[in-house]
């Protein structure tokens, strides 16, 4: 765990985190649990095509909008709902207007998989 | 994963979710992430000093407040809060009104560690 988030017994306001940046497709780290991480990310547009072919991945809406497309569909997500991508299913996030989001998913795992390109967010950068 | 779990592409609503049980301190099971669970709860008033000695124990509040006792303090979390509470940490969550969470910890983890008593649920049920 990191020295910044050592602090016993301070409640993780999610709210306040996202005042602290304004960039989209950034995933910050807020928390861990054993070798998870919880991330939050603001997202708006397109997002690349790829999959995680070594573990599922939760989605949690906070604020706004997302659909998440697969090969053969679609799920739209508002605040308050989630989903569970499962390992290995191509997905693309897209969001309209501006979409809060809180991502569990193993430390180590990048946002695009193994999809590169522009929108490779460096990992592991906590907030 | 569970039959009724397995319909791809449906959001979790989990005010929905909240909407088909009404008693306190039954968690119960929305979504699989690898081998973790995302459950809800309804907790209202105090539950047993317990810890969870092989896992972290993540806390997430949808609605009301919910303080979390330590032995050496205690975190209040509101709306929009979490708490990760390390493994093997003796802790006491209380309520003093109904509070809705969302809970994120291994599948098989239960819900008084290994203090037993009445407040010990049944396991991994879905809804």
């Amino acid at each position: 765990m990191q020295a910044d988030t050592a602090k016993p017994y301070s409640a993780i306001n999610l709210a306040e985190k996202f005042e602290l940046f304004s960039e989209k497709w950034l995933p910050k780290v807020v928390a861990e649990l054993n070798d998870y991480q919880f991330k939050i990310v603001r997202i708006e547009g397109d997002f690349v095509w790829h999959d995680h072919p070594e573990t599922d991945e939760a989605f949690i809406v906070l604020d706004g909008e997302l659909r998440i497309d697969f090969r053969d569909g679609a799920v739209l997500l508002k605040a308050g709902e989630m989903f569970v991508v499962p390992k290995g299913v191509e997905h693309k996030p897209f969001a309209e207007k501006e979409v809060k989001l809180l991502l569990i998913e193993p430390r180590g795992v990048l946002n695009t998989g193994h999809a590169g390109g522009e929108r490779t967010a460096r990992n592991d950068v906590w907030i």
